[in-house]
């Protein structure tokens, strides 16, 4: 039975502040709670006995049997979902070599908790093993960015630091961003290595962050010249670029 | 002022039942609604005097002074806007010729408003000016797909009808789809015409629609053959394809 107290400390975890004071988080749902259960430790779980079963292996400090009226209870979703886990929240590290050979992420101030749980997921298909954040970014443990990460939350590192002081630290890498005098990126150079900067969704990047962009990209609207969207969706662009970067590889 | 009636009217608008009953729709803000305002009869305009003042040209049937909290009654957000405006639903056309010459997505059960509204600003950058969907794919005068569009609702028309239907009637056009099995979407050659079928979240196209695409893709994942999330976001996705179509023009 997933007890009230239990109940009532999973719905706490909605706010940062609590999942800060706890060091926890919460993700529903089979495959999500699965994919944690291989990278982070699990406070407890609780489920539907049947759908416990089904995820192997299960390694909390206790699993409980619950039932879909106690889990509706708990749960953020509209739907109740069959299983719901409480996980630590990992600490995330980096090498240098990763920071200097790989391709990153680097996400100035995005708002929406969606927007980001999707960035993690595309980032996960596109091989980005690392995203660092603004400290104004949403929340990576917030429930809704869990949720649009679809498990990818298992296997991406999202760090949370000082956006300036770190690409000051590390010149040498090539940091990318999008800007409207930018370079076409369909038939840019485009190397396996560095930081793809992404600003506000209302904004864009920051002007501090801006000096620090090294190269300037473009996604080209079609047909050129066309009145159209004066922007693509934060996370869309995210795509289009990673593709971009990995197709050519 | 808006008066009370006005505000339950906006208010109404929320249900499809009662956007179907008026023929009308609701958008918020600035930008959405001066774009609609060049493309879609305004049946009326709420708005802060100043911000009315900046919308031009102003064609609708009534334009009302309203005050920010008039607004924030009547607004579907969770800030409220400088204005609203109340638009006719249009009655959108294409022409034989453009369903054989241009680029078109087909949207099979697309459940998520957001979702919906991210795939109509993309297709609007990258030039798509036609989107067919199935009945039961999300409505594009739901409040948060409007949202979504960022105004790209003024200028992408969006058609609801029978795809099976639709598709065998356009015989001759190639119909493109996602498939894990499909041909590498990076190297393959793509026209500039045809119909781009994307499939609902959880379960991808439909069997009946999957056995009329001719032409099946695949975006690769990085690096091949790596754990990793089991797909991307259906926005991601198309974004990703349409870019890869426009890239080669």
């Amino acid at each position: 039975m997933l007890s009230k107290n239990k109940i009532k400390y999973i719905q706490s975890l909605k706010d940062k502040k609590h999942r800060l004071e706890h060091g926890t988080f919460v993700a529903e749902g089979k495959k999500i709670v699965s994919d944690l259960m291989e990278s982070c430790k699990c406070q407890f779980v609780a489920g539907l006995p049947e759908i416990l079963e089904e995820i192997e292996p299960i390694t909390a400090e206790e699993i409980i049997a619950a039932t879909t009226d106690e889990l509706k209870k708990a749960s953020f979703l509209k739907t109740a979902p069959s299983v719901i886990g409480v996980f630590y929240q990992p600490e995330n590290t980096f090498s240098e070599k990763q920071l200097k050979d790989d391709l990153h992420l680097v996400l100035d101030g995005i708002q929406d908790p969606g927007n980001l749980g999707t960035i993690v997921r595309l980032a996960d298909w596109f091989g980005i093993e690392h995203i660092f954040c603004s400290p104004d970014t949403a929340d990576i443990y917030n429930p809704k960015t869990v949720q649009a990460t679809m498990g990818a939350i298992a296997r991406v590192k999202v760090h949370y630091t000082d956006l300036t002081d770190f690409l000051k630290k590390n010149t040498g890498v090539p940091v990318y961003g999008t800007f409207l005098e930018g370079e076409n990126i369909y038939t840019a150079e485009l190397p396996a290595n560095g930081f793809i900067v992404m600003g506000n969704e209302g904004n864009g990047i920051r002007a501090e962050i801006s000096e620090l962009v090294t190269r300037k990209l473009f996604i080209p609207n079609y047909p050129a010249g066309k009145t159209t969207s004066e922007s693509l969706n934060v996370s869309v662009a995210t795509a289009v670029i990673c593709s971009e970067f990995r197709r050519r590889i």
